[in-house]
């Protein structure tokens, strides 16, 4: 197989599924890149045992051979070749990679010990794939990280007729997108809050429409350019709609990013172990406030009100950040009291909807 | 004491001084930041115990207080605040930071248990700041983080009549830089490498001349922007003059940044435990080539020669990567045999020369 093809392309395409492919693995074939010629191009697969992922690189090409190269190792010797255009020659047992005045014969394996990579499922609908990243990149923050009800380390994605939820929380806070879509695909399923992350970083740099489909406990995204399959986790979220408050006692208005630099600011100063920040709002101003062993810091921000002429919440800092970071221009708290749940939403992107529980105090 | 400062000129200052403050000590109060008013401006000092720092900035200063905050604490506050002027009002017991709408009380402590920080010496030299950054810098890499040969963890300073040398090495490589001075001070003193650091990172910032002073056991650096003082380790270098060869088989030349990169890229397939590279001379070509269990990579490179027609050298690639680190425009190797010390140079600047010991092959 000999194969012609900018540097670039190849080290971008590579670079992708480097992020995917382990280092190190007790089943060390995983840590190998799988390299196939065709008759237009390239096509390369990586996999972690969770996400498995095909691009497809146009290059000028001989032979469709098949066979595996360190990934980590080819990746690096790509970064680094000196020239733009790389030439690749594989026999059966050596890669030939020459670029500039720089030339490597790397010793290839079969593919045969390789994992069959299925990206075959019924294709259900069809998205845009950057809104597909925005919904999962909105809700994945508030994914858990415990043990403990392991369906939480997940994000919920609703398929429902012209419409695309995805959820994710950790039982003390909640993050949800909707999306408008044209399919009339109905599911529910949950994707690992890690695997989310792979599908975030292919889709964003993807243009267009990405195809989904559901086969044997795998979500199958696929598009000219890639094809990805993710494990599911089994199970759904519990019942999440009746943790959001329905009657608000108050709302203020007021940019998410001050808000957020604010909460940065004043967080610095909090009480280590419970990151507590308090919010005092009153006539159009909000204090925030936190106070810890080192001293108090406070700042004061105006804000657009309704409601409750004044009122005092205390947050978990970190959880109320969060909250804020997916936010861009004005940002809607709406408060149902200290003791009840908080909901925050932007006022820009009506798809976003957050709830964070107030700490008690 | 009131303080009125540029957010900037201060963050500068606390940012300097945070490389230096331990986060975490036995002696929690060297965690802290000495923070004095005086007549034109603010004194910070800060110490690790081997590394002390005095800084000196311009500011609008009403009264004398000295007292102590905790750096790191206080250095996330100054890069956060919202304005672009900081006003610190301290009493007693407490620190106050307002900028913008933000304000902050921090707890602070009387400076009583606080180190005392001497920079008393007579100075007997004065240096070209960056100069004396630029000596330390090429040649630090060299020193050896081994236990075995404690010195050696060390760098070299020389004070000769008219010049100052600066000398690291771990026993398998030597570096050394050779700098005009007017001064007729003479001294060997070694500081510990991590300290030489420090002094490049502050001296990197300062224009004009640095005074230099020895007491008891302490290399004293002063401008007029900060004093530092730096615990000396005990003892000298063993003649390391004799490692040097005086005579050579042949010479190269050719760019240092062509070489390094070619080293970068060949060495990713060298054996991972020699990371050995070798070095064919042939004619005006340089082959560099790496082989190990992945494979084999090779890189031609044009030179300028001289001496033996034919000569083929191996290195640790990290060793001679390093010792070309330093060098601008073109290097010019020194062989003089493959089991004998090479040394390279940087053409345009007199001043570097750099000693690498082959590996046996």
């Amino acid at each position: 197989m000999r194969v012609r093809i900018p540097k670039r392309t190849l080290a971008e395409a590579i670079g992708i599924l480097e992020r995917i492919i382990p280092n190190r693995s007790s089943n060390p074939v995983i840590t190998q890149l799988f390299l196939q010629g065709h008759s237009s191009g390239l096509t390369l697969r990586g996999t972690n045992g969770e996400v498995d992922l095909e691009l497809t690189v146009t290059a000028e090409t001989e032979g469709a051979d098949a066979f595996l190269v360190p990934a980590h190792l080819f990746g690096q010797i790509v970064r680094g070749l000196p020239g733009e255009l790389v030439e690749l020659s594989a026999d059966n047992q050596e890669l030939e990679v020459e670029s500039g005045s720089f030339r490597t014969r790397l010793a290839t394996a079969t593919p045969e010990g390789y994992p069959e990579l299925t990206f075959d499922a019924p294709m259900e609908a069809r998205l845009a794939a950057p809104e597909l990243a925005r919904a999962l990149a909105h809700v994945r923050y508030a994914a858990s990280t415990e043990e403990y009800r392991a369906i939480f380390r997940g994000v919920q994605l609703e398929f429902h007729p012209g419409a695309l939820r995805a959820v994710a929380s950790d039982g003390f806070r909640l993050a949800r997108y909707d999306l408008a879509t044209r399919t009339e695909f109905v599911k529910k399923l949950v994707v690992p809050a890690r695997s989310a992350d792979e599908i975030i970083r292919v889709l964003k740099d993807t243009e267009g429409e990405v195809a989904v489909g559901v086969t044997e406990g795998k979500l199958v995204l696929a598009s000219e350019a890639f094809r990805m399959s993710v494990a599911l986790m089994e199970g759904e979220f519990p019942d999440y709609e009746r943790v959001i408050p329905q009657q608000f006692v108050g709302e203020a208005v007021l940019s998410a990013e001050a808000l957020r630099e604010s909460i940065k600011r004043v967080k610095v100063l909090a009480d280590k172990n419970n990151h507590r920040i308090d919010l005092f709002f009153q006539g159009d101003a909000l204090e925030v406030v936190a106070e810890g062993d080192y001293g108090r810091g406070s700042e004061r921000l105006s804000v657009q009100r309704e409601g409750e002429p004044q009122l005092v919440l205390a947050y978990n800092a970190e959880y109320l950040g969060d909250a804020l970071s997916p936010v861009e221009g004005q940002v809607r708290i709406r408060l149902s009291g200290p003791t009840s749940p908080t909901v925050i939403e932007a006022v820009e992107d009506p798809g976003y909807l957050a709830v964070v529980v107030p700490l008690r105090v």
